[in-house]
């Protein structure tokens, strides 16, 4: 290869100006004819993605046949059209669905994680792969394995919340579920895993800002999920915007080249974020030029650059100019290639565009995007039963802005939809009690704008009803007013009344419900009716006042296209909620950062508050009754290792059928370290029926129970752990303990 | 020495219970005699506190003469009653003035810092240090050095702020206002340096709680000050309650050994904080038992042990077991005699009760302490110069729960103070207007108690007034309703209703002013006359309505005895005011943390507000007005160092005199770590009569623009640095920039 053609297959460029479209006519760009003819590339991103910012619509968009051809016409181009013929890499954007016209969208991560299964996360991610991969990609942004302790940060909803042991099992899942046993199977893609790392904390919640965590936090929290996702044998990581004391993660050699690959034994490619090598030079400001940003990141383990313009040129002239050598630059050809032919593009780069029908968007995907969306509702207070709504209701009033907004409840990166595709809670409810309940609907007011509120005409409504529905919380849906930063998050301006308060770059300073809404809910309480709450938004807001004055709160986050089904469900009782809180819910912003497994020791009061959240991770109320008995927890030590058997039962007392998620933590009494006031182990959800029991059983081993040494070292220490079994983090039902009489190095 | 014999001197006691007092008469306790019997031991601490938590009040304390006499009494016990007969290191409170009965009260370290003059803090700490000497004190714990960027911290008050320039600064001259030239001399005594390290940082705001901060962050702010401190001739140093990224500062060896001794230099002795060893075991929960926690303290270098109960019987048994080696206790006791003996305590362990009248309280003290006073109070706001008053009042309505209330001005830690020796805002203002001027008062509300509140009153009052001084806040003023910590921090309960919201243990979840005060102050405004605002507390709290519709704010925090005159010279233009902000002031508590000196990149607003505060970092107006010219950069590079000059010239442009406080910062605009997005270099408060110019100049030199490097090595890096003179992080006046064409270690 020539240095050219070596540097070319390092970048990935931007893909959605790849294409022209002429009717149903589809053909490459004269964009990147231009662009190949000066020197062949690696990979085209979000090719297919369609939103405000790549300013394609369901018009100027793809659909799912034509987004086939636009990737076989791309690839053919590319492979006629150069000395190597080298088949592009096609990535494509995948957090909640593949992001693209025509494709099944799940609720946000999120819900997703709120689900505590990863086994539905395997298959969701398996329908994500099977319709990315129809349309001819073959790589996937996500897992999203940040961990979110502020959710100010913007991009909350896309995170699987706040403890690493629960993110690393859902990344697996995901991981799984995209790539199947080994990468190049048909109907699956590789997976990304994003972002590397500690992205989810920036200081003050400002999306892509640094922070300055120390090591040992990184080793026992932040780490743990990328490198469950990397030994589950995911195909690609993607390094963070953001600088870690210090070091900006796309240009740490010790996290790419010791940690990532020396230590978990990585074998496929680093990626860059969106234009995050520029960013040593903008941002960061640890480059004086672009060679130099170009320099640091390839020396530092970064194998492709997300942007054209990170790698390109300013690798060219590095290499040129002595200051990359020849072996660094083949060393990250070799990992790109290596990949492009364990996927088999080289074998096949063309897709079956006579596939694509049968695949993409059917009833089937649909189904699973349902299922998705009924585990992922928790159900957080419930007075007196008022949920689910029993059969003496006549009248319904459905209220509030997230009640019929259809892009209100995707959440972030969401392509155009046809709005006959997405189920809204009205829509839901209507088609749950059909004649049956009278159903009346009023907006009320916006999430932000508070210009054109009717809260008047609400109550009118809600007066009439038995029952009021709100429907309420925040909106991730961008706009074609809304501007963006070169990287594609939301540039805040004060001056825009759209919706959107959440998605990448629209980070929060309160946790406030915005706009008019809570006037809008304390009006509709003071009619003295019952009320349910249901949010919709990506990110945990402050439910003190509801908590306090509303019966029945549902949490359903960003449920995607079958979410109204699936809350409309819940609220007639035909699926009986189960889904657990991922991340804690604070009284208040002045609490945070506010998570569970923080350090010893126990957090003191507030003057105001507790320290103690409002509703605690791993919570969630259910429509059965659940009891836990006969804890045994017994302990094996072997030379090398340790097996530890936790188990105990649980009974649902109730006559309602339905899902516990049990939930294992265990407490390091003492350690050489200060380590967590107490850590997740294991959780599983189960179908237990009614007045049935059902026998729970976790095995621990060393690997589980590990910390960081004083000596930087991986080992876990004898003495005396708590076991503490519980329906959340806070509500602990059964405790035990066990005992390690010796060390076990790692 | 024997084994019982070196193991006590390592223990410092709680002294307060060590004399007992019967009438003038004042003797050694029998809680003294019994523990000398026991095992000699080390040192006492705070023998002379006297407050709510040690139960001594003005009856049951000591006066300065009595104290005298008990000090005098315990040596000479220790030194009669002992086989060696080695004196007592008598170490006191000292944060702003000794906190003993009858020593003068100073601002509390946030307005000291708030002067921006070290000099004078110097000459403050010099009285603090003759006035504790006189009763027998040689070792003083102060100053604290703690960076505070999260105002939530209850203990923000004892700090100098957020930035680690100023605050070194100011530690230094208290180094050096305390302990003279070398120690030993008469009328100085040692100091101790606080708490090491990373205190104020606490994740959540939580008092004592830990963070996970990593070692460059360390190394380029929270260690700063120490290290300046420590090589100004600091004798001891207290290992803070935190841990750093899972490592205890107490048994935080790299801290203790590499750091502290082996980087700096140091050659004092380490103490521990109050319980802060036993902590490892209760905290922290790195220790099993109290043996090991002594063990691993000693070990990692920690000398004395503040409490008795963390070393003594656990250490004899540790060492008896041999678990700790005599050589790690001898270097222990090594450093205490040795500290002992420069002091020179075996010498001359008695202290002149003769002298004691001419040294404590005196009115020369009095002065200093009205003068930091006056350079502690900071200008906010002054709409159409409302200040100072003008002539023609003729009635002042002066209302709020803090115009005329003596503890809520002098902050924790403080000693009962009889009534006529504190100035009260309404005193200040009644001593300075005599006859002139109606003065009317009324208290309107509480600080927290709504339920004796009479706002109509105030209102009342106010109507008949020309102007209205509206003096409001928080309150550190501990009451005997309040139950507290072994360690002194106050426990937290909801039931209180005293005054009481910062101060050791008093966290806030929010930054707002509690109880109906904001409701007061809205009510006063609604009258549509002048109100001026006088914020007297603790912590920044949210100033955003005032800033918006109070025409004149003025931050006093706890000004001290004098600082009622202060304010009041202030208000009437008898002292015009040139007091910056040594700490942020946010927007509100979702900016947090906020502070001007953060890693790059700069920040992204929120969606509800800036991302910036609501007044930045060294903000402060005057009633003159200055302009800036004329600046000169200028760099001579030699083979080993650089010197960077940098000189301007500042004119008073206005008819009044005035200080002026001219802030210089830097920007590393290229560096091979992420440094801050700007950094204080240097900075001088100097008094500048009207219509004259005065010339500034300042010199950088390599170690005042050093950064840690990847390799983990101090250096200074070639490259282009831009400089930035300012009147407040925010308003720069000048720019110049400066390149360095080499590399420069250290």
């Amino acid at each position: 290869m020539t240095l050219e053609e070596k540097v070319g297959q390092l970048s990935k460029e931007l893909g959605w100006e790849m294409y022209e479209k002429d009717g149903e006519h589809v053909y490459v760009s004269k964009k990147f004819k231009d662009l190949i003819a000066k020197r062949p590339i690696g990979a085209l991103w979000a090719t297919l993605r369609a939103d405000p910012w790549t300013k394609k619509t369901l018009i100027t968009g793809l659909s799912p046949q034509q987004a086939a051809k636009a990737i076989n016409a791309l690839q053919k181009y590319i492979i006629e059209n150069t000395r190597l013929g080298i088949p592009l890499l096609i990535s494509e954007e995948v957090p909640h669905g593949h992001m693209a016209i025509g494709a099944t969208v799940f609720p946000t991560a999120i819900g997703q994680a709120s689900t505590w299964n990863p086994k539905l996360l395997e298959e969701m991610a398996s329908v994500i792969a099977k319709e990315t991969y129809a349309v001819g990609g073959r790589n996937g942004y996500g897992p999203v394995l940040d961990l979110a302790r502020d959710p100010r940060w913007s991009r909350t909803e896309e995170s699987y919340g706040e403890d690493a042991y629960l993110v690393g099992k859902m990344g697996e899942a995901v991981v799984k579920g995209l790539q199947g046993q080994r990468l190049g199977e048909k109907d699956k893609i590789m997976s990304t895993l994003k972002h590397f790392v500690a992205y989810g904390v920036p200081e003050g919640g400002h999306n892509g800002g640094f922070n300055t965590i120390g090591e040992r936090e990184l080793r026992h929290h932040f780490l743990k999920p990328f490198e469950s996702a990397v030994r589950a044998g995911a195909g690609s990581i993607m390094t963070a915007y953001n600088s870690i004391d210090g070091i900006p993660c796309s240009s740490n050699e010790w996290l790419l080249k010791q940690v990532l690959r020396k230590e978990w034994g990585f074998q496929g490619f680093v990626v860059s974020d969106l234009l995050s090598i520029s960013g040593l030079q903008g941002n960061h400001r640890t480059a004086a030029s672009g060679v130099e940003a170009a320099t640091q990141s390839i020396q530092a383990g970064l194998d492709m650059d997300l942007s054209g313009v990170g790698y390109g040129d300013n690798l060219l002239k590095a290499v040129k100019e002595g200051k990359v050598s020849m072996q660094t630059l083949d060393s990250a050809v070799a990992n790109i290639l290596r990949v492009k032919f364990k996927l088999g593009l080289f074998e096949n780069p063309y897709v079956d565009e006579g596939e694509v029908l049968a695949k993409v968007g059917t009833m089937e995907n649909r189904e699973i995007a349902r299922q998705v969306a009924r585990e992922s509702i928790v159900l957080l207070k419930n007075e007196n039963n008022l949920l689910p709504l029993k059969e003496g209701v006549k009248h319904i009033a459905v209220i509030g802005p997230n009640a019929d907004n259809i892009y209100n409840q995707l959440g972030d990166y969401t392509a155009p939809q046809p709005d006959e595709k997405v189920v809204t809670v009205l829509d839901g409810i209507r088609a749950l009690v059909g004649d049956r309940i009278k159903v009346q609907y009023e907006k009320g007011c916006a999430i932000r704008d508070t210009q054109h509120s009717d809260i008047e005409n609400a109550k009118k409504i809600a007066k009439q009803a038995d029952i009021i529905i709100a429907v309420m919380g925040g909106s991730s849906a961008r706009d074609f007013r809304t501007s963006y930063e070169e990287t594609g998050a939301a540039r805040v301006e004060q001056k825009t009344l759209s919706d959107m308060e959440s998605g990448e770059g629209y980070d929060r300073a309160t946790l406030d419900f915005l706009g008019d809404q809570l006037k809008l809910l304390k009006e509709l309480h003071k009619l003295g009716k019952p009320i349910v709450l249901v949010t919709i938004k990506g990110r945990p807001l402050n439910l003190s006042w509801a908590q306090e004055n509303i019966p029945a709160i549902v949490e359903a986050w960003y449920p995607g296209q079958e979410g109204g089904m699936a809350i409309a469900e819940v609220l007639f009782g035909k699926y009986n909620p189960a889904g657990r809180l991922p991340i804690s819910v604070p009284r208040s912003d002045g609490q945070l950062p506010v998570y569970y497994n923080h350090n010893k020791p126990k957090h003191h009061d507030y003057i105001e508050m507790e320290a103690k959240p409002l509703y605690p991770f791993g919570y969630g109320l259910s429509f059965s009754h659940f009891t836990y008995q006969n804890l045994k927890v017994n302990v094996v030590e072997k030379s090398e290792d340790f097996e530890c058997t936790i188990s105990f039962e649980v009974s649902n007392t109730s006559d309602i059928d339905g899902d516990e998620v049990v939930q294992v933590y265990v407490v390091d009494e003492v350690s050489s370290v200060v380590t967590a006031v107490k850590q997740l182990k294991a959780f599983e959800r189960r179908h237990i029926k009614a007045h049935n029991t059902a026998l729970f059983s976790f095995n621990l081993r060393k690997n589980d129970l590990k910390l960081w040494g004083a000596d930087k070292r991986w080992k876990t220490e004898k003495g005396s752990f708590k076991v503490l079994v519980g329906k959340s983090s806070e509500d602990i039902q059964l405790e035990g303990e066990f005992s390690l009489s010796k060390d076990y190095s790692l």
